[in-house]
């Protein structure tokens, strides 16, 4: 796949978390980049995302660098601020530019002291090490939880768009989620870019859950190099970017901790499509909806009571539910189908479940989730410690 | 502990569900007596709850006696609402009582045909074996993934209160929650006993999640057969009834589908209580919090991160932390503590987490939930099959 022109790539451990593994990474435009992000909307927000809401405002969405570090979400610590800044300062004075164009992000444990010298001191060797092709090095250094690294590329005609992205739990669908990083070498001014992804993230990140829970650092950022010399039609544009934070947001799911398939809903037939999407969302949140397709258990009456307190008005006598393409729900009432064969459909690592209400109007919404299993208690007892 | 007058409870193996354990029971009071009753709030309602609802409407709450089956929630079958009513004509005309002081009250599977004549055939026997002692018996009838029987009691001056309740999943507070049937002797008229009821459940079965997932079937009823010839002043009743179903909401939280601990959650400082219980809830809804717990890892920025989405405004420079009593995070901020010691003290069965804001009011509030452990996914994986 060709890569986006105009960005470069590095990483490195800088001993920021225990395991040898690199834990740093940097993203860097040859020239300012057209950038646009949304973070976290909740109220305990990580330094670099103060930071990085700040800078893009203040350079008027002008972005030459993400400096991204894991094994420390540089949250609730007392240090916070100044360590945001001080890495940044760094990283500016050694791409020369303005402290504003570098967005800092970080994503790990929270309320521990994150020492800025791990950083400062790797700049020099990370700065040396920025190359074209260190895409996937990059993407491997932001991983926390992640089993798989996750990728995703699309082309339009003429310009290329690819992102990397991180997480594997604490993932729930209201804003960003997660750290997501979109590069594009088409020609777009940040205004556009910030509409073009208001609109990608609500089809893609915002319709994503694992466990419910909103990160203090989610992020995800766009960054438009305008290196291909071309300038899509703005619906073009949205498709190649819809088309990658999509792929990002299905790998989180299907990665989500401790998961085992990747669920797929899909809501039809309400009156408007955030309707869809509110039914959606409590299906993908439930957790005994989760743990029933761990189980290969065609449990159908729990999807349709979850879709019953999504606090949307429907006729339950309207509905019908299809798990892998079989229907197991008719009019609010359980269909025969083949138990055996069902089971065995419901081991598959895709899950498909879709939702559909007869008669109340034409709105729709596709989520994406993971099955709930022991693992995810394995890896959540003990994260810290 | 000396039980309300005036009631009397029977139980028995209807052969609903397929382990041959009771699975009827019938709280008949001799008179009729005041009812009130909250109930779910899904849009997906069992047929029963349809019921219920419409008979303490047409009686204007006058309940002679609870018809509850477990095994089968009788919810979105073919037949549900004939089943329904055709069982409380049954237990009427046994009890020589009007078919609309009847109300039914199911629990179990949801989709399943229920036959009526498994219900209507044990009526007699039912019926007869009604007897003032057989409260337990009935409490037991009414459990099904509940691994302990729940009952709860209270006296005030004259006047005696017993509750029973089951549920250990698909719990979450919004509304009645699970089956619960309260019992009192005091004179009430249902007019007060609706008035005491509504204020008793926001601080008890609503400040109570399992899960997070909200039943098609959750009914809390109260009944007042005024044998004790007194009438409580009103803060005397609801001291009362807040006790007992305190008690009831607490027992269902520690026995969690696959729970190991209770955890009690107190919020206080918040500018309104209703926003203290809305951060109570985000904290009791993560799983992130929970499998923390689970681990006796004293992962407090989870819990800081938990309240961040809740939805209310506060500055988290301004939180302190605490579990079991140790301060774990002051101003927002790591505080030192003895993290071996804290690892054992987060072991016991009751873990207590409190979570404060300085300065911005006197809104306060207490939430009970349970670890999120291994035996939840067991339970869960296979419930149906």
């Amino acid at each position: 796949m060709n890569l986006p022109l105009g960005f470069r790539y590095s990483a490195l451990y800088a001993g920021i978390r225990k395991a040898k593994k690199n834990d740093l990474a940097l993203i860097a435009a040859d020239a300012p980049a057209a950038g646009a992000a949304v973070f976290t909307t909740n109220r305990v927000a990580a330094a670099p995302v103060v930071l990085g809401r700040a800078h893009l405002a203040v350079s008027d969405g002008q972005v030459r660098a993400v400096l991204i570090n894991a094994g420390n979400a540089n949250c609730a610590t007392r240090t916070g601020e100044r360590v945001a800044l001080t890495t940044a300062k760094a990283a500016a004075k050694a791409l020369r530019c303005p402290v504003e164009q570098v967005i800092p992000s970080s994503t790990g444990v929270i309320g521990m002291e994150l020492d800025p010298k791990l950083i400062t001191a790797a700049l020099p060797q990370l700065v040396a090490g920025l190359s074209a092709g260190r895409f996937d090095d990059a993407a491997e250094a932001i991983m926390t939880t992640d089993l798989v690294k996750k990728t995703a590329f699309a082309e339009g005609a003429g310009f290329r768009v690819a992102g990397m992205t991180k997480g594997s739990g604490m993932i729930h669908p209201n804003m960003a989620t997660t750290l997501g990083f979109v590069m594009t070498d088409a020609v777009v001014e940040p205004a556009a870019l910030r509409a073009a992804l208001k609109r990608v993230v609500e089809t893609s990140y915002n319709r994503l859950s694992v466990d419910g829970d909103m990160s203090t650092n989610d992020t995800l950022l766009v960054m438009a190099s305008g290196a291909s010399g071309v300038k899509p039609p703005r619906a073009a544009l949205e498709k190649a970017l819809e088309q990658v934070c999509q792929s990002l947001a299905k790998q989180i799911a299907r990665d989500g901790e401790g998961a085992r398939k990747l669920i797929e809903i899909v809501v039809t037939g309400t009156r408007t499509n955030a309707e869809a999407a509110r039914i959606g969302r409590a299906i993908a949140n439930s957790p005994l909806v989760k743990t029933a397709i761990a189980g290969a258990d065609a449990n159908w009456g729990r999807i349709l009571c979850a879709a019953g307190y999504a606090g949307v008005e429907f006729d339950p006598r309207q509905v019908d539910i299809r798990l892998q393409g079989v229907r197991v729900c008719r009019q609010g009432l359980a269909a025969a189908f083949d138990e055996s064969a069902m089971k065995k459909k419901l081991g598959e690592a895709d899950v498909r479940i879709i939702l559909s209400i007869a008669g109340a109007g034409q709105g729709q919404a596709t989520f994406w989730t993971c099955d709930l299993t022991e693992g995810y208690i394995e890896i959540n007892g003990s994260y810290r410690t």
